[in-house]
């Protein structure tokens, strides 16, 4: 079989640390060209758009958007209007709206799009979701606590409007959580906390719900300097399943449990490729919805300001 | 043909000044059922919930649901899972992610659901959309501007985590500039301002676009006591169109136009009974999105107190 000939939009940190190599190990795939107005990329053919990339570039089936959320919805929108399938970086899009939008105008071409949450793809994901399979749920408790200034550093961007703020991190939770669940999710109600010169919260509790009204709770803070931690616990009539470091740790009451050796950007690109064959897509709005409801219904508690 | 059976569930003022009225007018229907806690509405059987009306009350094939959007989402899906058809009030849901789940859940059920925004049938909306049927849009701008002391004395509600503010009357304003347009439109950014003992905003401006570009303004203001305002003006190479007073009034380049005599939730109810016959639905999730997205992506600026 032909490789997917991969084009690739945005060469920045997220795609040379983790999609080109990701590609490149992926025998089902060829790199073929790069559209970045920053450094270029060593081994294949380097446009300055996407727009250039379509007219000028070498043929490709496929393109990867790595491009900041803000203005990707036209680049995607462009590429998929151009036939290609589409893979795009997380969180999809600016607004719900553009994702919701996208979703339709793939159906319509028939290309086979992915919205890439990665951290669906960490290693204790799968055995979770199968040990959980046979359970009954009980209740669902998620902690998201990081230092924004260690891995943020002076990004004015995420406290901005459309900044996600802790919800940056956060949405890689709620993508494992709406990952693991049988059932849908549902904001019932948020407790957002915003430093009086920002515009995103630094931390946030959500409480969330299914349609079985499994009590579901998250607790995120972006200002945990110590004992970071990105866990979420599953209580079950049969046990309790615990997800620790992102994902990459699983254990059921207190006992490690294996997990997968395979990367969670390999296992992107090997999920990609499947929808390519298959004809499908995998464009999941829900961990974006969850956000969006989040401000929508969240309320608002001023609180200290912020200095990175 | 036998008339639609129909049960009505939260029988407090928008029920009894509107949806009562125009279903009794409308010989397609015959209200046979309310679920309420409140006055009784007299000629029909009174129950005390929808549980109850469903379980003991007479027979019925379509539900309308006139209660809090707060709470509504368990509901609507009881009726659907019961196999009714539901008309629901504006806005249909707490949340978008409830709203979005309850388009899948009519889907499923082969049930006809309309989410009833009853701007799009102001009179002089129709009219409108044939004008701009083969127009060459130019520009939109919307102006909603109201003394909420006058329209929502004491409503508390409206200014809670949840409550819309602004966006309360600015939804029906949304509800008709997206049923006038005809691609769909995206938030692009929005300014929120925010009475500082309040969570909702009293005053917003949003820019939006479609994918064609097309600049649409919105200015909704909820303090606004002096020439109150509930206007749409959308210029076109050739000529402006203007809606006034929520889209009771049109007019073409300042000439005012002939409109339909028809009432709002007499067209509601019209509207209705077509997509049962035509065993569709038309649950539009645009407006509530385009406010989802606004608050998601708005900027927030914090003023004056507001003291009903």
């Amino acid at each position: 079989m032909q490789p997917i000939r991969l084009g690739l939009v945005g060469y920045g940190k997220i795609a040379q640390d983790q999609h080109v190599p990701a590609i490149r190990a992926n025998p089902a795939f060829e790199l073929v060209a790069v559209a970045t107005q920053g450094q270029p990329c060593a081994g294949v053919e380097n446009l300055q758009s996407l727009g250039e990339l379509l007219e000028n570039g070498p043929h490709v089936d496929a393109i990867a958007f790595c491009t900041p959320p803000q203005g990707r919805f036209g680049l995607v929108r462009q590429a998929l209007a151009a036939g290609k399938h589409v893979l795009v970086e997380k969180p999809p899009c600016a607004t719900l709206g553009e994702a919701m939008a996208l979703v339709d105008l793939a159906r319509e071409q028939g290309a086979s799009g992915l919205y890439a949450w990665h951290s669906r793809y960490a290693p204790g994901i799968e055995a979770a979701r199968d040990w959980l399979a046979s359970r009954t749920l009980q209740s669902v408790r998620i902690d998201w606590k990081e230092d924004v200034r260690k891995w943020h550093p002076g990004q004015a961007w995420i406290w901005q409007p459309g900044g996600l703020g802790v919800f940056d991190p956060g949405i890689n939770a709620l993508s494992i959580a709406t990952h693991l669940l049988p059932l849908a999710l549902f904001v019932e109600s948020a407790e957002l906390r915003v430093p009086d010169n920002c515009q995103s919260p630094i931390a946030a509790s959500i409480k969330m719900a299914d349609a079985r009204q499994l009590d579901i709770r998250a607790e995120f803070d972006f200002d945990h300097g110590h004992d970071e931690l990105w866990s979420i616990e599953i209580r079950c009539a049969e046990g309790v399943l615990r997800l620790d470091n992102g994902g990459a740790l699983l254990s059921i009451d207190g006992v490690r449990q294996a997990v997968s050796e395979e990367g969670e950007y390999a296992a992107v690109y090997r999920h990609f490729q499947q929808l390519i064959k298959d004809k499908a897509s995998d464009m999941d709005l829900q961990p974006l919805r969850l956000v969006a409801d989040s401000f929508f219904v969240g309320s608002r508690t001023l609180v200290e300001p912020f200095y990175d």
